[in-house]
Formats: structure tokens, C-alpha cells, sequence
């Protein structure tokens, strides 16, 4: 309370917001007001006119009534005003709190005819080719308050949990594995070479001999330098002196592919942790966090907004099973990937369902993923110890004690979870910390073992055992709230062919 | 309290770190704990050994006593370990609590004939050739922990004065005004041409046309893209919907040169509000996060470890007068440009002390801006209202009811935190909101109309004064911890000539 007091005597310069004045009105019902916002809507009758205000705050904006309906002449949607009046409780239906205007003043006039944002309905596409405004739709605002508040319930969780927040690097000499989605960088004044140089051709065992590798002059930082696609690797070294460390970060892959569920530019929940064994304890952690982001939005206005809005479009109103999962009384379903391959031939067998025959060692499409999510389980599943033929090089063997071994090192300690609607939300697994083993798997994936020399350090000197995982962000928001792309849940997306700003 | 145990239950595979394990020790002092860290030192004696146990939680570790000297025989620095036994009161100076150990297993070990993090004083070159391991030293453990908390105080200031978190784009088709620090991006499997296209040839005066503009088929985009090297158009663009809106986001800038206050990659802290009319308000906000900031630290082993390095390497801790900002009655002083002028040519003319002459319409130079904030203020000092012609086109005209006017437009309502030690650590101003200024000034400093389109749609429809800043978080975490260099108050930076990892 101290606090709150002396940080509203620093920032004076900041008035409430419609939330705060909606929150906490005035104490007296007659104190002189002013709300700063734009306008949503204005309905002009003979003796009286209504507004509503946004300032985009809070998910219903503030009826504002003109008595003196002179006042309102100028109003006009998308206006910038302020307005003075007094804060009542409000005889109409739809809102607890109008304002009675008694001063209304137009800081920015908008021509109705030329305004873009036009109170008709308007399309997705529409408002990507217009990302500049969009934020001024109910959904985008709605959906920007939710990444706010999710970001914020995540960063409670992993700080209560003992985790500390790390900014990995966004520009990196890793490619990859090569896999030729990676975005290239160079400064304007010197762009890279049309020939990629091999990466690292010249480095050696050692880490630091990295600042004595062959320099190409003409690379800035004397290496070929890329966007990073996951800030694991990175989190790992951290987390093999801070023990407990995650990252809400961009990652960037160039994509070519045009789906729902992929961007060019997208962030990424990262965490990584010392002195955990199992997938199980992995998995405890990210049910852990997902139940305490969907607990702390169980009043979210912006999350019921934006399922209504989904309903109202003819879909599914889903958001009572999503919070109910919050308080589960069993743990959400696990389920090996040998036990899930089983479950999809049997179907399989049965409806003939699937474009794809399932077949043990081979990845799960899509199709599946959803069948298991939407139809199987009827929400979130965890599926563990994969092939290690599907994963990275960097995912810990299962040997004779894991749950689903064929042969030791035929699987791998990992997990993706799926969740309906959106299907891969999470991977994670164990990293394998045992220096033989990931020396053998990098070259077993034809990779340059020069260029993991510092990550096999990690190892080297007092490795522990040790996991993490990846959950996409906007893949998180779609989940949250129904909207249907991942596009609409970012401002300002970026994907082939599009980056407007 | 019953969220707490909520949370423990859920991530009940996390056991408590030593901070937590310190902070609230088990009632019964023999109930039996375990400590999973990496070992710091190890001091054998006949009887009993002592090793300190660190897992990066907390600033100091834990010490362990092995009266089973046995038992501490496989212990070497940098090994990571798993210890079981009681947490007693320490009757040793230095801690409050030490374990007891019975049982001690080597999960990770260490050869200390190789181990590149020896004990003995390490140079700051050194652990940046091998910034995968130095996050196990003090200082750099210490500096990530600094991070982590400052974000935190960071994000509960803004969301306690109603603003929302956005994550603005990183890759953007702004070029920074064709300054060429920027860094250009391509897939790698398509390299940009090494011939930049010139920015936005084809598009036209509104934002949708950017679809239709020209497209050059080999950039990904379709447009030459680039890395940000500020948040704030994207911000602004936000702020004309949400309101009140900040960003921590990496930027980037493709600088040659090597300072101790420059990356290629850094954070910035980034907020943008509408509704505010005066450089004084916005410098009051900045003010009020760096109170909230210091308060939030009062009591931070980190900041107090860290000044006590630089304390025992010669230099002075200037802790107690950081902290002493926070609850200063007067507010941190503030100077017009022209006055700031006034006393450095005053100085000057006693003193000779510069190597600049400082002069009205030239910039303030480091030794300047050093002069002012380290000895004549001895102390935060904003610097505001420069000349036009020093600052970018979006700073709104001063008129003839600004304080420092000479010439309408001659000053801009702006201003430089100036902090010592570190220099500028905050910039803002107002933004021009008036579309035909806004016009004027994007001709003056030869920019493309054409370009703006979208950020002179902002005033266009429905504009509203509104202001900003940005702070460099390497630079506010040296002016925190007295760390001198930025490249160590990052996990992994990055600058001309230099990227490992």
C-alpha cells in the first residue's frame, strides 16, 4: 500500500485509466472526473447523446452520456477526446458506471469518410494490411491485453518457482544443424556473401579458440551470424551455473510454408533446468505452469471477449473447459508415443481415418496429433520418448530403465504436448549430459563436432542431469482464447512475403 | 498463501533452491534436506572439510561441513553434487546456516587440471572467450540475478501505472533513416543481393499498399528487411489504441565502434503513452521507474556483492548514493540544453577543461555530458530541450509557450538522462502529433514520405500528444552494480568482431 502510494506520487503525471477509474472510483460520487481515450462508438438523439470511450485499458470501454448533446456534435468515431464530467452508477444495462459529461474537448479529429477502421465488420486480411490500426479492434486489443497478463503469469510462476529470467542471445554463429531456415544477417553497409561460408570452418576443439578461428573480413563479427531458432542451447549454458533459468524470447525461422500456426517471428517460453531425471518431472513442470496461467485467468474479461467473439462467429465457446483444466483432479494424460502409435493403428484399422497410416518410427502428422488431442484424450496430452530417429541430436537416450525402450538409444527422454485446437503447444526433454553419448549422437547427425565444442564443455566440467522445454507464445494466445492464427495473435506479424512497418 | 501451495504442489519435481532452502529453513532443524549444486571451493583439513555449494540461486551459497571427511574426498571445484543432511545454525562468521553433511554423491565431475574456471583471478578478456562457463563466476552469477530483478521491478512499475507489455517486431522494413547501422536480413538459403534495393521504391502514400507494392521476388519478405534499432515507431503506433504501452526488447545496431557502452546487440526499455502534453510529465514517469527501481534494490545482495568487487578492485561504492535516489525529497534535477550550455562554457572559459568547446547547436560530448552529471550536479540530470537540428524527425517543435524556445521549431521537447558513471542512460521527448509539423520535419531530414505513410496515419485519425522514451538495460545495469563495461552486464554479448556461441 506504501508502495503503491509513493509510485502514484512519482508517475503524477499519469491520471487514471478507464480500468483504474472503473476498479477504484472516486469516493464521492460528485468529484470532477477526466477520462482521456478515443471514440468507439456515438449514438446522437434528440436530448441526449452516448459514446463509447476506449483507452483501450480495459476490455469494455466507459459509456460516456451527454446531456448537453451540443458537447457531442464533434464526436466522431476513432476521435481522440477528453472529457470531464462525473462518474455514476449507470441506469442502463450493459455497464455498472457511465460518465456524465459536463466538458468535452476533441484532441484529434478522424474524417469518418477516410477512417479505415470503419464500424463495420471487417476482415482478417483486411486488418494485416492495416496492422498500424488493428490494435483499435476489440479483438486486437483484447488479444494484446492477454499476451500482457499471460507474460505476466508466467513470469510469476517460474519466479515462485526459483527460476531467474535470462536474455540469450538473439543473434548466434549456430545454424541450425544447417537446416537452411534460419535467417542470415549482415550490416546494410556490407551485406554477406551470396556464398554462405561453411560454418566454423576453421574453429577447433576449444571454445576460445573461436576469437583465433580464420576471419572472413568482410563478416561482421568475423563468422557467419544468424537469428536464433531456440534459445536452448543457450539456457543450457546458463543453466549449468544458475540451475533454474528461462527465457521469453524471439526466435525466427524462414519458413516458406503459409499455415495458422507459423511465423517467421515469433516468441518463445524457454526453460531449462539443472538436476531433474526424468520426462515425467519435465512434464510436471509444464502442467504446472499452464495450470497456473489458466488459473490466473479465470476472470479474464479479455479471454472471455475473445471466446465470445469465436462463439458469435459460430464456433465453440470452449473457455469453461479450458480454466476447468486448471484444477483437474488428475494429472492431464501421458501417454507414450509406442502407446499413441498403437491407439492411431487401431483407429486407423477400424475408420480407415487417416491420410497417413501411423507406423512406429514415424513422425505423427498433424492429423494425428489432432485425433489424439480433439477425439482420444478431449484435451491436453503429453507423448513421450519419441523415436530418437524423429529428434535432435541433443535429446538424452532412454536406456533398460525407461518406460518405452526397444534397444537402448532406440528412443529419446522427451515429450511434445498437444492441445486441441492447435495441436504441438510444448516439446521438451532431457538433454543428454552424459559427454560419450552426445559426442557419438552429433556425429551420428553428420554434425561438425567443432562446432558444439563449447557445449560439450558444458558437459565436461561438472554436468549435471538436466531438462527443458519450448512452448510456442502465439501458439499459447490461440489456445487461450479461440483466435484462429497465429497471425492475430502478435501486433505486428511478420511471415513469407509479409512484413508491413 | 494458497496460490503458493498451489504452485508447489504442481511443480512438486522442483525441490527448494538454497536461496529458498535459506530463506525459509525446514522447522525441525533435523529434518533431513538435500542441496544439489556445483561445488566453489573445497577445503580439506584432518578432521573435518568444508566446501561452499553453489546452484546460482542466491549470492552467497551454502556452506557444507563433512565431519566424514570421506565423504568430501571426490569433491573438486566445478564437480556438481547432490548433498543430504541437516541445516543447522553455523557457529563459523560469514553464514547464518550450513549443512551437516551425511551423504555426498558426485553427479558431474571436474578435472581441475583442465578446468578452464580455475579459482584464481580471472580477467574480464578471458571469461569473455569463455562466456559458456563464466556465468559460474560471482560476479557474472550475480549480474544475471541483477537482471532478472530489475526486469521484474521494471514490469511491476508499468503495470502498477496501467501500462501493457507488447512485443513489438524485431525484423522491420525501418532502416533507421538509411543511417547504415543496420543489420540487413535474408534467409540463408537466399542471400539478399549484395546491391540493397532502395527502400520502399513502390509504395505509395497508404499503409495497405505496401501488398501491392513492387515486389523483388528473392527477399523473403518481399521488401529489404532489417533488424530494429528501436521499438518506438512500432510503440507509437500501439499507444494510439492501447494508451499506455512499453516494450524490453532486444535492439540492434551495427556499430564499428568498440566502447564500454556499446553492443551490436542490447535490450531496451521502451514505453510510449498517450495524453501526455509535457517533456517534464515524461521525465517524471522515467523518474519514478528508476525510484521504483532503486527501492525495489535496497536491500539486493546482488548490487551490494557487486559494488563490493569494485570496491575491492580500487574503485569507490557508490551503492549508498544510488540507493539514496530513490527516496530523495527534492526531484533528480533538471536543465534546459541552454543552460546546460551556459555552464559548460562557463567551465570552459575558467578551466579550459574540455577538449570540445562547447557551443550552442553543437551536441554535448561524453566529456560534457560526464562534466555535468559527475561534477557539477553529482548526480541524475535530465538535459532537456535541444536544438532541432541534433535530434530525429519525429521530436516535437518547441513553440513560443515551451521553456527554451528561440525560434518556433529552433528546440525540440526532449531530453537526455545523463547518469554518472555511465553517461546517457534515457532518451525521450514528446512526439510530434501535428500531421502537417510531422510532414515538415520527414522533408527536412530528407526522409521518404512514402515510408511513413502508416506512422502519419497515426495523426491522421484520431492523434493525441503523446510521449516516450527509451533506456539502455546494459547501461542501467552498470549504473546499478558499478560493473563498467556493458559486454558484462549481458549473459552473452555481441559486438564488432565478436560472437561466440
Amino acid at each position: 500500500m506504501l508502495i503503491r502510494r509513493c509510485l502514484s506520487s512519482a508517475a503524477s503525471s499519469l491520471p487514471p485509466t478507464i480500468r483504474q477509474l472503473l476498479a477504484s472510483p472516486p469516493s464521492s460520487p460528485t468529484a470532477a472526473i477526466q477520462v482521456n481515450g478515443w471514440v468507439k462508438s456515438v449514438r446522437k438523439q434528440k436530448k441526449v447523446a452516448f459514446a463509447v470511450i476506449s483507452d483501450g485499458s480495459s476490455e469494455p470501454g466507459l459509456q460516456a452520456v451527454f446531456t448537453d448533446v451540443g458537447l457531442a456534435k464533434q464526436l466522431t468515431n476513432g476521435a481522440s477526446v477528453r472529457l470531464r464530467g462525473m462518474l455514476k452508477d449507470s441506469p442502463g444495462a450493459g455497464q455498472a458506471k457511465e460518465l456524465q459529461v459536463s466538458e468535452a474537448e476533441v484532441l484529434g479529429e478522424c474524417d469518418p469518410e477516410t477512417y479505415p477502421m470503419q464500424k463495420k465488420a471487417l476482415t482478417v486480411e483486411y486488418l494485416r494490411d492495416h496492422c498500424h490500426l488493428r490494435a483499435r479492434t476489440r479483438e486486437i486489443g483484447a488479444m494484446l491485453r492477454l499476451r500482457d497478463s499471460a507474460a505476466t503469469a508466467i513470469h510469476d510462476y517460474f519466479h515462485n518457482n526459483g527460476f531467474i529470467h535470462v536474455h540469450t542471445p538473439i543473434i548466434t554463429s549456430n545454424d541450425c544443424e544447417g537446416a537452411g531456415e534460419t535467417f542470415r544477417i549482415a550490416p546494410s553497409s556490407d551485406p554477406p556473401s551470396t556464398t554462405p561460408s561453411p560454418a566454423s570452418s576453421a574453429s577447433t576443439s576449444t571454445a576460445s579458440s573461436a576469437t583465433t578461428a580464420q576471419s572472413t573480413p568482410s563478416e561482421y563479427f568475423h563468422h557467419p551470424a544468424y537469428l536464433t531458432v531456440s534459445s536452448q542451447l543457450h539456457l543450457e549454458a546458463v543453466a549449468a551455473a544458475i540451475s533454474r533459468v528461462y527465457t521469453l524470447s524471439p526466435c525466427f525461422r524462414a519458413e516458406r510454408s503459409q499455415t495458422s500456426r507459423h511465423l517467421a517471428e515469433f516468441w518463445m517460453l524457454e526453460a531449462e533446468w539443472a538436476f531433474t531425471s526424468s520426462v515425467d518431472d519435465v512434464c510436471t513442470v509444464v502442467e504446472g505452469a499452464l495450470r497456473h496461467l489458466l488459473r490466473a485467468h479465470a476472470a479474464s474479461s479479455e479471454m472471455e471477449a475473445l471466446w465470445r467473439a469465436r462463439a458469435a462467429e459460430g464456433g465453440a465457446d470452449k473457455r469453461p473447459e479450458l480454466l476447468a483444466l486448471a484444477d483437474a483432479p488428475q494429472p492431464w494424460t501421458r501417454l507414450t508415443y509406442t502407446a499413441a502409435v498403437d491407439l492411431l493403428k487401431a483407429h486407423h484399422a477400424r475408420t480407415n481415418a487417416f491420410v497417413f497410416a501411423p507406423d512406429w518410427g514415424k513422425g505423427l502428422q498433424s492429423e494425428h496429433e489432432r485425433w489424439l488431442a480433439e477425439e482420444h484424450v478431449r484435451g491436453p496430452v503429453f507423448v513421450t520418448d519419441y523415436p530418437a530417429s524423429l529428434k535432435p541430436f541433443y535429446m538424452r537416450a532412454n536406456d533398460a530403465s525407461s518406460p518405452d525402450h526397444r534397444a537402448p538409444g532406440a528412443t529419446v527422454a522427451c515429450f511434445d504436448l498437444l492441445v486441441p485446437g492447435v495441436g504441438e503447444l510444448v516439446g521438451g526433454s532431457l538433454r543428454e549430459e552424459r559427454l560419450e553419448l552426445l559426442e557419438a549422437a552429433i556425429e551420428r547427425h553428420g554434425l561438425d563436432r567443432a562446432d558444439y565444442a563449447w557445449y560439450l564443455d558444458l558437459r565436461r566440467y561438472g554436468g549435471a542431469p538436466h531438462g527443458g522445454f519450448g512452448l510456442g507464445f502465439e501458439r499459447l494466445i490461440s489456445w487461450m482464447s479461440g483466435i484462429e492464427s497465429v497471425r492475430e495473435c502478435v501486433a505486428m506479424p511478420r511471415w513469407a512475403g509479409r512484413m508491413l512497418l
